[in-house]
C-alpha cells in the first residue's frame, strides 16, 4: 500500500442493533456495515432439550452427511427422453418445480407452464383446452425432486422433454434436468405462446439430437470441475453462468463439429448456446440434485436436502427426516425488475434452483460474483456480507468450491436446522421473477431470504423424530423412484 | 455481518518504514501491510522547475492523450501474411520484442526464436546454419512496435508468419500480432526444434487459413468489449486469458464451423483454441497496441506509450519523446519456476507483452483476477495492493475496464512519467519467464517491478524535449511505418 493510500481512507463505521441508526449513515454516504443481531427462530425450550440431548448423534451424522456432500462427484453422462430414462415418469405425468402442489393451488406461471407443456404434448391445441385438462384430475403432478429431476423457475418436465443425465459418480445417485430454453418468452417462465412451444420443439428435435451425439462422442464432462472453476471466474452459478456456459461450450464444441449431420446444424446450436449465458444453470442445478440426494435419509441428520419452491410455498427437505416437505408461503423477492414491471407485478419466488444454495452456490456463493452484485444493492464490498454471514448456518466450508475474493476460503454449504434456528439467519438466495399471470414471462431477477415457517416446521419435524415420532412417512405424498441411498 | 463475525476478526497491522520490520509480522503469520513509502526517483531541481513552468503545458498535453487512449476502440477486422500487410515488412526483416537491438547483444532466447524462425523461413536448415545468417549482418531486425506489431516473449515476427490484423476505429492506427503458439516448447520462449517448427507450419497452413476465413464471415470481433468482461470474469488480461479466450472462442466458433472445409478441420482448430488459455494474449496485446499508439507523437505529453523488453533491455517510451527508446538493463522476475527450475536459470524480463500494463491491464489490473494471485504471495487482498498502488502513478481510471473487487473502479491507466519520478513507485508487471539459454523454453511465470533506470531517462528526455531538445530525433534508429497520429 502506497503511503497516500493510508490517509485517503474514508470512515468506515459498524452499526449494532437497529438498522434505522444505519439508514441515517447510508443517507449521509458514509460507508457502514450493519451488524444483522437477531433473537433465534425457536425458543421452544422442550426442543432445544431433545436437541442437546442428542448432540452427539447429531453432530456425527451430519459429519456422514457432509462427507458424502462434499465428495461428491457429479457428471454429465448423456442425455435422453424423459419417459425413457427417469424412472417411474410416465405419459400422464407432469413434474413441476417445489414441494406438491394441485392445479388448484398453483401460482399463474406455473399453470401457464403446465398448459405450454400439454400443447407441446399434443395433448391439447389450445390454452383453453389445456386449462380443462389440467383441471379434469387426467393429469398427475408431482414434483422433480421426488423423482430425482430438478427444474429451474416452473420447472415443468414433461414425458417427451429431452433431458440430460447426471450421475455421482461417488455415490451412483442420478440426476435429471431439462435443457434451457434462453431469455425471453420462455416455458419456466410460464408463457406458452406459439413461439414458446415452436422453441421446445426446436430443443427436442434439433438441439436434443445433437448434444447427445456430442455427449456419446466425449462421454463426460465433470460438472464439479466446471463449476468449482466458474466460482473463479465470476459465476455463483445460478443468477450467473457465463463462465460455466463458455467452459462447458468450449468442452462440448469439438465434439458437436464431428457429429453432427452437417456444419450449418452444429452452427446453429453452438449459436443457440452461445446465446444463452444461462446455458448452465439446469446442469449447475442437476449437479447440487445429484450430489444432495446422495446424502438423504441419515437418521439424525440435520441437514437441509433440498430447499425448492412451486411459487406458492417454500419447501424443505432434510437429510433426517425423509422425504417430508416442510412448506409455508414463498415471498415475492425484491429484484431488478424489466422497464414497465414492478414487485406488484411479480409472482412469489419459484423453481427448484434454490438447491443450488442448498449446495453451497448462488446466493451462499454471492460473494464469487461481484458482477452480479446490483441485486444487492450494487457495493461489492457488501456483497461479500451475504455469503459471510451463510457460514453461520451452515456445517462446513466446501473443499471444491472457493471464493477468491474471500482469499480461496470454501464456500458455506450443509445448511444445519439447528443453526438457522439458533441464530435467527434464514437462507439467502439468488432468483430469477415471473409474471404472477400466467402466459407473460420473466419480469426481473432479484434476492430473497428465505421464509421463517417452513425452517420452523422443519425443526420441529426434526425434533420429533428424534423422538421417534414418523412424521416424515406420515406427510410423504409421492413415492420416490430414484433416490438410490 | 453477523455479530459472530466481528468478534472473530484477527489482528491486522499497518508497517510504515523498514520493510524488516514487516517480516518478523509475517514470520508470525500476522496480516500486515507494508507502506511502501520510497524518496522520489529523482532530485534534479532543475528538471523539475522545468516541469512546473509548462505545468499546464503538459496537463492539456496529457489530458488529450487519455482522451485518445480513452476512447480506443480495438476490433479485430482480420488476418493476413506478415509481408503481405503490415506496412514496410520485407523478406529479410525479422521483427523482434522490445527496444532495438543487435544479433551480437540478444539474449538467448530470443537468439533461438530467430534460430527458429530463419529454419521455419527456410532460411537456413539446422540450428548452426540459423546463427551464421543471423549474424551475416543479411538479416535486418527491428522492434516489433517500430511496425505497429506487438509480439509476446521473443516477439519474433519473420515474413510469412500470418498475423491478426487489429484496427482502432476510432483513430484509424492499426496494429498486428502473430497467433498464440500454446504453452510447452513454443518458438516464443527460445525453443528452435522440429517440434516448434511444425508446430509454426501449423499455424500457417492450417490455422490461418481457418481463422482468415471465419473472421471475414463475422466481419469483426470488438476486442474491447471482450477484454472488459473478462476482467468481470477473474482475468488480467496479461497472465491470465481464460475467460477472454472463452469469449473469443464462443463468439468465433460458429463462423469457424460455417467455413471449414471439413468438420474434422473445424474440430481440431476449436479443439487447438481450447486447448490453449492464452490464445488470447497475443489479442489483448494488439488491442493496447492499437489503441496506445493513436496517442503518439503529442508534444508536451508525458505518458507513456509503450513499455517492452527485448531481454537484454528494458524500453519505454513517451508520448512526448516520439520513437526514442529509453532504456536500462531488464531484470530477472521473480517466478513461481517449473519443477527443476529456479531463478538462476531465467533470462532477464523479455516481450512485448508490457504494453497491456501500459494498456491499464496486467499488472495494474492484478485485483481483477485473485486466481493468479500465487505469483505474488497467494493473498488475494494482498493483491489488491498492487493495483492500487499504480492509481499513484497513472493519469486516469479506464471509463470502460472495470475491477469488480474495486467496486468497479477504472484500471489505473496512463503511466506518467511525472508521478513515477515523484513516487518512486514503478510500474508493477506480470510475465511469463523464458529460460536464459537457446532452446529450452518457459521455465515459469511471475511478476516484476519495472527497473528505475529507463523511467530516469525518459523523465530526463521529456524534461529536454520541454526545452526544445531533439533527444528524440537523435535516438531514433528504425523509422515506424505504420503510426498514423
Amino acid at each position: 500500500m502506497a503511503i497516500q493510500d493510508l490517509f485517503r481512507s474514508d470512515l468506515k463505521v459498524v452499526n449494532i442493533g437497529l438498522s434505522s441508526f444505519n439508514q441515517a449513515l447510508n443517507d449521509s454516504r458514509t460507508p457502514s456495515v450493519h451488524v444483522a443481531w437477531r433473537p433465534p427462530l425457536s425458543g421452544d425450550r422442550e426442543a432445544w432439550a431433545v436437541i442437546e440431548k442428542n448432540k452427539t448423534r447429531i453432530d456425527e451424522a451430519n459429519e456422514r452427511a457432509m462427507r458424502i456432500i462434499l465428495s461428491g462427484r457429479p457428471v454429465l453422462t448423456g442425455m435422453g427422453r424423459a419417459k425413457e430414462v427417469i424412472p417411474g415418469m410416465r405419459d400422464d405425468l407432469f413434474l413441476h418445480a417445489g414441494p406438491p402442489i394441485t392445479w388448484q393451488r398453483m401460482c399463474g406461471p406455473m399453470r401457464g407452464a403446465v398448459m405450454g407443456a400439454l400443447i407441446y404434448e399434443r395433448r391439447a391445441k389450445t390454452p383453453e383446452e389445456a386449462v380443462k385438462l389440467a383441471a379434469s384430475g387426467k393429469i398427475a403432478f408431482s414434483p422433480c425432486h421426488e423423482y430425482g429431476a430438478v427444474g429451474p423457475m416452473a420447472g415443468i418436465i414433461s414425458p417427451s422433454m429431452p433431458v440430460f443425465i447426471i450421475d455421482n459418480e461417488e455415490t451412483e445417485t442420478q440426476a435429471y434436468t431439462t435443457m434451457n430454453e434462453g431469455l425471453g418468452k420462455v416455458l419456466r417462465y410460464g408463457a406458452y405462446g406459439e413461439d414458446v412451444v415452436e422453441r421446445l420443439r426446436w430443443l427436442e428435435n434439433s438441439l436434443f439430437p445433437v448434444l447427445q451425439r456430442a455427449m456419446a462422442k466425449v462421454g463426460r464432462i465433470d460438472l464439479k470441475n466446471i463449476i468449482a472453476q466458474a466460482l473463479h471466474m465470476g459465476d455463483e452459478v445460478h443468477n450467473r453462468n457465463r463462465a460455466a456456459t463458455s467452459l462447458f461450450y468450449r468442452a462440448l464444441a469439438p465434439a458437436i463439429v464431428r457429429t453432427s449431420e452437417d456444419a450449418e446444424t452444429a452452427a446453429r446450436v453452438l449459436e443457440f448456446i452461445n446465446g444463452n449465458d444461462h446455458f448452465f444453470l439446469n446442469l449447475s442445478m442437476a449437479a447440487c440434485k445429484a450430489t444432495l440426494d446422495a446424502a438423504r435419509n441419515i437418521p439424525g441428520s440435520s441437514i437441509a436436502i433440498a430447499m425448492a419452491r412451486n411459487g406458492t410455498d417454500f419447501g424443505v427437505q432434510l437429510s433426517g427426516t425423509g422425504r417430508t416437505w416442510f412448506t409455508g408461503p414463498a415471498d415475492v423477492p425484491d429484484a431488478l425488475y424489466f422497464p414497465g414491471f414492478s414487485k406488484a407485478d411479480a409472482n412469489p419466488d419459484i423453481g427448484d434452483s434454490a438447491i443450488t444454495e442448498t449446495g453451497g452456490l448462488g446466493g451462499f456463493a454471492l460473494a464469487a460474483s461481484p458482477a452480479i452484485v446490483q441485486f444487492v444493492g450494487g457495493n461489492a464490498e457488501e456483497a461479500l456480507t451475504y455469503t459471510k454471514r451463510m457460514y453461520d448456518i451452515t456445517a462446513a466450508e466446501h473443499t471444491a468450491y472457493q471464493i477468491p475474493q474471500l482469499n480461496f476460503r470454501g464456500t458455506p454449504i450443509g445448511i444445519d436446522v439447528r443453526k438457522v434456528m439458533a441464530t435467527g439467519i434464514l437462507p439467502f438466495i439468488d432468483t430469477g421473477v415471473a409474471h404472477k399471470d400466467p402466459g407473460v414471462g420473466q419480469i426481473g431477477a432479484g434476492v430473497l431470504t428465505a421464509p421463517a415457517e417452513p425452517f420452523i416446521k422443519a425443526f420441529e419435524g426434526f425434533v420429533a423424530s428424534l423422538k421417534g415420532g414418523q412424521v416424515s412417512l406420515d406427510l410423504n405424498r409421492v413415492k420416490s423412484a430414484k433416490v438410490k441411498s
